[in-house]
């Protein structure tokens, strides 16, 4: 940068004061501002919506708004509305909607759909006797935050219920209010941090004006209220299953098959350099759902991975079996999203994709991205145990190398044709245009 | 849907094709072509390169492109270009940025930049066998893939290291090639998975050709070959630091502050609820930098949350001490970004936020990632363990929530005065626009 200071109040400065500003210290091309003008909207309402999701915002970031047919659903079929960059995964979800369809398709079950959240607090006083206090301190939790909780009561949700847990061996005097939550088709983020700023406030009110606690008995510090993204009894259940025999024309082919894909997803679930991958498969296609819904894909990661782990061992979260004649494809995951609120309600291709998936409940957005994800692993795992990752990849890599190239249509069907039995690489297809391939 | 059945060929339609489907068979309203058309690019050169990211495109889904200035790193200020749709994140690593420049700023170290990948093979032979004959297989597979790694290795990377991992308690008779590379500035998935499957076909060569091989011996069942986002070797560390009493006017204060961080991030290392709460916000950060250049989420989520449950249990990734007087707050995080290639070279504003980073190398790209994620991560705690997180949040919330309404500026200036010291919720603003507050 040309001058290494700091700046301030630059989020009051206006768009093109900060265009400016970093055009000038960052020698910047001269049309930076009329490149970022291309990428905002020419509706100025629409864009408003767009910039007002974030602080100094310059422009929008494009990745392409997408959806893949023939996903069967509990016997309905669904189109999946899917944002990702990745060039691959659109092609791949559509391929495994396809081919599970034609079997069965997939069947979801619901495990739960709780909410957790912790007050974390210490207090020094005998944890018998808090213990003894504890259901006087839930009923005035409860009440105390009434005020917060009585609308999302009236939609059948609220604070399902409240634990105390005490960790000594984590900190001194430590305490835990582990609260769950029904946050019904809300994600819920902020009812629940709400709820939780509440209690903590709350729970040292009661201590200060019980006469039972004296002295530091008195005293709670209130370390932090928040909700978590680890949640293991939000969870849902996807799997596909069909004789063995009609997962190829060749019943000899279809067992073999069966057999290696079997052994495949054993190793994921018992070695982590693959495990990690093979999850990585199946957040590409739950990603693409949640981003194009306009849930926090950050918040499934999180709590999807860390459910991965949660046994001592991070593993594969899908299973693969072969019971009698019956091949068994399943996955167990846990996660919360929601369906109003957020940027589901202010994003106007977040709404158009939830009326694609027909205004699914947040329990029924919670299986179609299950779904997403165990389409996305079957067509990964299949590819690798049958032709290999590269050849779909190489495909769609091609045509990003080509984008570099400025070529005719008929030239560039010309190094598609070259290419199809070919390794695929930015060196190989200028090696073929400038007429050296060997 | 109108029809429950299943389409074929959908791939191949036309946009128009696609989109008229859609609104027939979901009832979508007339509008849908021309809101889709509103989202995308009037400039078809730019819209093609969306487009072709991905099959079945219909429209391009937008997200803030915004920036945090101040961040120093390394004694050198940057600008980092930011894409999340969760609206207090940029402004919370805006914050985190100016705090911190003032104190030294981020300090990063790399810890390495080994990338892995695997070939997973079934071979029913003596194992003393293959691991005397594995030097020789080592060579013949590197001279067989060398036409896939001469240019990698000009650029000064390649195969860096083969090893054969024998894991019979995985599955009888199996083995792992475990192969290590540098894929330079690239985040070389395309050459990493290309040179696997080459050595699983040099392999199988290997066996079939070699005369000391007989019967049995000469067969290599290759399950799969592929890349691993595991990868604790390819690893950034980030810490900031300053006295004590440097981070609050008030030395009491700043203590106390300082002291009760330390509890909370010891909190998130011994408890999961909040170790994954924690954690997600620390790839807020990391996956807003990462999304702005083009890099690949997913593969930062599934190999940063596998490295926090390393040691067997899932834990924060990031520490915090007080050393003599000094307060420490460091992360250390693996994970594998590229700066060319894929679409940080293909989208034109992934390669603008190259620019705004003044085009970092793939090393110095991780740990700018790493400083987003710190950065974040020291907001959330710091809010956390002193206003609450809801403060914050709230503000942001209201700007959303007031997207519903229709209002004057002065309207909007009205809401957010009154409810400067009262809970935000959707419901709250609808009573005090009908005039019903309390």
């Amino acid at each position: 940068m040309k001058s290494n200071k700091t700046i301030s109040g630059f989020s009051k400065w206006t768009k093109q004061q900060k265009i400016r500003w970093l055009k000038d210290e960052l020698n910047l091309s001269d049309n930076v501002e009329s490149l970022l003008l291309k990428f905002e909207l020419d509706d100025l309402d629409l864009q408003s919506i767009i910039s007002e999701l974030s602080e100094n915002c310059l422009s929008n970031y494009h990745l392409p708004f997408t959806v893949a047919p023939n996903f069967k659903v509990n016997g309905n079929l669904k189109v999946f509305p899917l944002v990702i960059e990745e060039s691959s995964v659109v092609a791949a979800l559509a391929k495994a909607a396809g081919y599970w369809a034609k079997r069965g398709g997939f069947r979801t079950e619901i495990l739960g759909a709780e909410k957790k959240g912790q007050v974390h607090f210490q207090w020094a006083g005998n944890p018998e006797k808090i213990k003894h206090a504890f259901p006087e301190i839930k009923q005035f939790l409860v009440n105390e935050a009434h005020p917060i909780t009585q609308k999302m009561e009236k939609r059948g949700g609220g604070v399902l219920n409240i634990e105390l847990n005490y960790l000594p061996g984590i900190l001194p005097n430590y305490y835990q209010l582990d609260v769950s939550f029904d946050t019904r088709d809300a994600m819920g983020a902020n009812f629940i941090n709400s709820c939780l700023e509440q209690f903590g406030q709350s729970l040292q009110a009661f201590f200060q004006r019980k006469p039972d606690f004296t002295g530091a008995e008195k005293e709670v510090e209130i370390i932090m209220c928040i909700l978590s993204n680890y949640v293991p009894n939000s969870r849902v259940k996807v799997w596909v299953e069909c004789p063995v025999a009609d997962l190829m024309d060749n019943m000899e082919e279809a067992r073999a098959f069966a057999d290696k894909l079997v052994r495949a997803v054993h190793i994921s679930r018992n070695d982590v350099s693959r495990a990690v991958t093979h999850n990585k498969g199946i957040f590409n296609g739950m990603d693409a759902l949640a981003i194009a819904t306009g849930n926090d894909f950050r918040a499934l990661e999180a709590g999807g991975h860390a459910y991965a782990a949660r046994n001592g061992k991070y593993v594969g979260l899908s299973e693969a079996e072969i019971r009698g004649e019956q091949f068994i494809f399943s996955m167990e995951v846990a996660m919360v999203v929601g369906v109003v609120g957020g940027v589901t309600t202010l994003h106007p291709l977040a709404k158009l994709a939830m009326q694609i998936l027909e205004n699914p409940s947040a329990v029924e957005l919670m299986s179609y991205i299950a779904v997403a994800g165990l389409a996305s692993n079957w067509s990964a795992v299949n590819a690798l145990v049958t032709s290999g990752i590269q050849k779909g990849h190489m495909k769609m890599h091609l045509s990003n190398i080509l984008h570099a190239f400025k070529l005719t249509n008929e030239q560039k069907q010309a190094v598609r044709d070259y290419f199809q039995d070919k390794a695929v690489s930015q060196s190989a297809v200028e090696e073929f245009l400038k007429g050296n391939a060997k």
